[in-house]
């Protein structure tokens, strides 16, 4: 067997032509998308007055197995990807562990993380629909970077609602958004009834993700020609983003290598849910089996101690009810949480393949994911988002206990992307300013209480 | 002929296992370093006073074509290379233009920038030589944060002079350099003699490349077990640039295409050396032929406005004197001028190679660089550093010119980074406050007449 390099690139024509919906695996279904007023399961035409048609058609599909990448999609992709698979060669020795750790790198592009993959798709779908353009809501921003260069590429009009303390705190995010021709607006903001409503009530807050989703959703809906675009959470996310378990798959078998253990970090899970997919479709079909780690920060902590329930997906309350794991719609993590995943629920996708025993989730605080950060920044060359770094911790982790065991095992993890837009959280860690924080019972209790009566 | 793809990586081991030194093919050699005492040419004894021993031989080789990469450097150089050659399928669509243009993209790594080739070489046989550590100076702070992490990944001691207004202006590089374990120090600071004087007898200077190379200078020289190290105008590190071209070389021929212009930004002229090299080897034994064009900034016009002489390459005048096309070691660009390319003087090699009449140059002003620079993010993906989009301006106007002729060129630009570090310039750009500056003779003529006496 040729020596694997260090970085496996695929060529281009062996970019996946389709995408896999591991939903038509699964033998327990997530469960359906609920209009809040009814309660019963949303139908394809009330979906598509938030979403595209044919992005609503794919939120409700769990039956198709493998869906094609339109043409225009793949050659977007191109510009990209494929992303490369990297084996970890100078972690592995400084680690001096017997494990083998790979890989994904989905950061090699301006929005700086696997955003991108399903921004295209999104955009692609308003534009063939032959709509103006699409809202969204931003927290971090790689999102709505993400969806700013889909748009500009499309010639979409692309509307962002930015969190309102990411807007202050990180205006170089939103220089990239502007320079991509997006209009972003700091959110909670007086565009939108619901922002209006918020601000009257908390005239000081700094936002939060389900308060930009609420405005996004309100101004798609009440816009000619724009309907509205969410970068996680949603089953048609993860189908996009399944290009880069598919891509990082083909890779390994190039060299016939099989994980032992799959990790990726999980906020919404869009990047968890894509990475472990196609192998997630072997397990359930019986063709293999892998032990799959969903990495989930300490301060918000929707898998390891959220409920498994119906939810909001926003604080507005105007989307529809989603089953998932979920620490209440209005959860917000403390203030000393950097970066993302910082979502109060988890995709209904994975949160069934994690009721139901096929996957794992572990916590971690800050201050050790910033340890592995920089440990993997100054030892592999890439500096890593917060969110990526969730993932680099367990990982490392994982090759320790495999040095104390002795066993080879081969470990994947998705690095999602780059932290060139987090210094200021960098700084915190290197000035020793950074603490950690896990919230009580009785903090999570308010939360948890307030879950929707539909539960009951 | 196979499609070419949109981009073109070469596998791991195509990466060069020797640099191209084109100084061994020039007729006309470039002028050697003169002792400022002396006014002699420095010696290897000299030289390796303020260089690695490994480095001054480098430095003075103008014979020797090829040199070996050793294995170490070739082992870093797999994290990131080899780096992509691009076919611009969606500019040159945009354009409607019958040119065929190529871009090699350095951007994809942390340091965001091909200075990490040359970093990684310093580093090296610093390491090598037994040395504690290495110090120098970063201007827009790609360079500093180049070398910051071929230190951490050597475990060599690094000590970097930042010029304060970036310092100040560019909080996140510092702290990426911090990261990975680099000393960042304002420069002028109370940490040098040099730094001393300049701030006893201006205050409130905001600092110069020149005068952060002196205190990086005296500190290496003053301090045992290091040396002083250097990101551009030397000849070693357009040595160990020229990996950039001789990939992009390899890259073209493997599709039998030949560049017919080939354009990079010039700013002491690392990149744009590195890109040209081999392609000018084969233009000096006349073997083919090219037509290069060196892009500077207006607004630092050394190439096109300045004098080809002997100078002082940093502010404080202790290092040796360089025949070099120069504005004076004194000539600091005017405040609104955005970016990088700030130096006084060009690289001795690339100002022989102009002076010959082997290449051409051009200034650009930098409100029609950012406009390049927008419409490239825009169709292409990549938001470009200041100072790569200055060679796309230049690559889009030849494009154009191609649309008016009819003429089927084949451009090829160096794309040497990416512009996340710089977003408050797009900034400026998009609120339609950045302005253009050209010096006139007038404001050019005190650098000029100040040039040291050995020239009369």
């Amino acid at each position: 067997m040729e020596k694997i390099p260090y970085k496996i690139y695929l060529s281009e024509n062996e970019i996946p032509k389709q995408w896999y919906n591991v939903r038509a695996d699964m033998k327990n279904k997530p469960a359906p998308l609920l209009n809040p007023g009814t309660q019963k399961p949303m139908t394809l035409e009330e979906l598509s007055g938030v979403f595209c048609t044919e992005l609503a058609k794919q939120e409700l599909d769990d039956t198709t197995p493998y869906i094609d990448i339109p043409q225009e999609i793949r050659d977007f992709y191109k510009m990209y990807r494929p992303a490369p698979l990297v084996r970890a060669y100078c972690l592995e020795k400084e680690l001096d562990t017997p494990a083998k750790i790979y890989y994904k790198f989905e950061g090699n592009n301006t929005s700086g993380s696997h955003k991108l993959n399903s921004a295209i798709a999104q955009a692609y779908y308003a534009k063939e629909q032959g709509l103006k353009g699409v809202t969204t809501e931003t927290g971090a921003g790689q999102w709505g970077t993400a969806l700013s260069m889909a748009c500009a590429y499309l010639g979409l009009d692309c509307k962002v609602y930015m969190v309102k303390c990411s807007y202050e705190q990180k205006p170089f995010r939103r220089e990239v958004m502007r320079t991509y021709g997006a209009d972003v607006t700091p959110s909670p903001s007086s565009t939108t009834e619901v922002g209006r409503k918020i601000l009257a009530e908390h005239p000081d807050t700094t936002g939060s993700l389900g308060c930009a989703i609420s405005e996004a959703v309100e101004t798609a809906v009440k816009s000619e020609g724009y309907r509205y675009v969410l970068g996680s959470v949603l089953s048609q996310v993860l189908l996009h983003q399944s290009v880069i378990g598919l891509e990082a798959k083909a890779a390994l078998d190039k060299y016939g290598v099989k994980p032992d253990i799959i990790i990726g970090c999980a906020g919404g899970g869009s990047n968890l849910g894509g990475l472990i997919s196609p192998f997630m479709g072997e397990k359930l079909r019986g063709e293999a089996d892998y032990e799959f780690i969903a990495v989930e920060p300490a301060s918000c902590p929707s898998l390891t101690r959220g409920r498994y329930a119906y939810d909001f997906c926003d604080t507005g309350m105007v989307c529809p009810l989603a089953k998932m794991y979920t620490l209440g719609s209005s959860f917000i993590p403390s203030a000393n949480h950097a970066g993302g995943l910082r979502y109060h629920g988890m995709s209904s996708v994975l949160s069934q393949l994690y009721d139901d025993g096929l996957m794992s989730a572990r916590s971690v605080e800050q201050t050790s994911v910033f340890e592995a950060a920089e440990k993997f920044a100054r030892i592999e060359g890439i500096l890593p988002a917060p969110e990526s770094s969730h993932a680099i911790r367990v990982a490392i982790d994982e090759a320790l206990k495999c040095k104390e065991t002795g066993e080879e095992k081969t470990i994947l993890f998705g690095l999602t992307g780059t932290g060139y837009f987090d210094m200021v959280a960098y700084q915190r860690f290197n000035d020793g300013e950074m603490s950690d924080y896990i919230p009580t019972d009785e903090d999570l209790k308010a939360g948890l209480d307030a879950l929707p009566k539909i539960n009951a």
